[in-house]
């Protein structure tokens, strides 16, 4: 094999068992010895790819985006409430990998708070997930399907929400099974919605 | 000094070092080799209070419910909605002990995520919080200020919405400023009133 795929199909083996080291562990648990110990590598090894802990936890939040960004569900065929409550359920843990995503962000917080860098890079992740948030909103507004008033304040809450549902069910998945937490979501907008007369 | 005391007097002073450590760095920090730094002393002392990690974790997360319970506003003055308005907006992060606080429980999540006995006990302080805003909603709902339905559904949503604004607010507290967080708190509690007729 040429040296030059060699290193990439290494370097995918070496981001594999980073991803597998974070949703086991968590971010307190991921370190270049735990990422050698899952390849069967050497620390050497891996410090070649990441050559601080700093570049590990920003490797590994890269492949959360990723992941996060290709599970958004297309909204082409929804608009305003519908696409909304579909883009609000994609981010439960519904599915094993939604889980997975949930678990790792979550897990990532506590660095997140210690380290000026990251915190910067998680506020600017909340910014922008409330931006993709907001053209929904306002059309539910219109659709007279959410009350009227300031949207960034009702994007603030309902993505509150959907997070604080999230903490919730990974800690007690057992309290919040899957249909609860789509008839959670779907009463929460539904008492949101303006009585029609 | 007697040995007794002087002993109860330098484990005072272990455990704030323990909590100044835990509100900088998050538990991602909180480790035996900080908490000397912090004491100006040697790692040996600190592993005679806490002779492992998981000994130090539990104490910072003891230290941690000892301050919430402290922060838990008395409610003989208030029922119903304006109660639970109370009893939720003592969550905020509207006080510095309130924002360290929950600082360090979100932070916490990592630790609780990976461990199944951090987890379990986290379950727990959520059933236990669950079970405190209870009565309040169905006070809530007996006065018409919150919709008929199930109670564990309001009091989960609740919970996720309030604790979703905290973490939005730690990581972003210039969009979340102390009089926005309280009028999100109130609008969205105004949102679920059904409307009298």
């Amino acid at each position: 094999m040429p040296a030059k795929l060699d290193h990439e199909a290494r370097r995918r083996d070496v981001s594999a068992a980073v991803w597998r080291v974070l949703a086991t562990e968590g971010f307190g648990g991921l370190t270049l010895r735990a990422v050698a110990a899952e390849l069967n590598a050497t620390t050497g090894l891996v410090t070649h790819y990441f050559p601080s802990k700093q570049a590990l936890i920003v490797h590994a939040l890269e492949l959360a985006e990723a992941r996060t960004r290709a599970l958004v569900p297309p909204t082409e065929n929804a608009r305003g409430l519908e696409a909304l409550k579909q883009a609000l359920a994609a981010v439960l843990p519904l599915t094993p990998e939604a889980t997975e995503l949930n678990r790792v962000w979550v897990s990532s917080w506590d660095a997140a708070l210690a380290d000026p860098e990251l915190r910067i890079m998680e506020m600017s992740r909340y910014t922008r997930w409330r931006a993709r948030l907001k053209p929904l909103v306002l059309q539910a507004q219109q659709d007279g399907d959410l009350p009227p008033g300031n949207p960034n304040d009702l994007v603030a809450g309902l993505a509150a929400f959907t997070h604080g549902l999230v903490v919730q069910a990974l800690f007690d998945p057992r309290a919040f099974p899957h249909k609860r937490l789509r008839q959670l979501l779907d009463a929460h907008l539904e008492a949101l919605t303006p009585r029609r007369g």
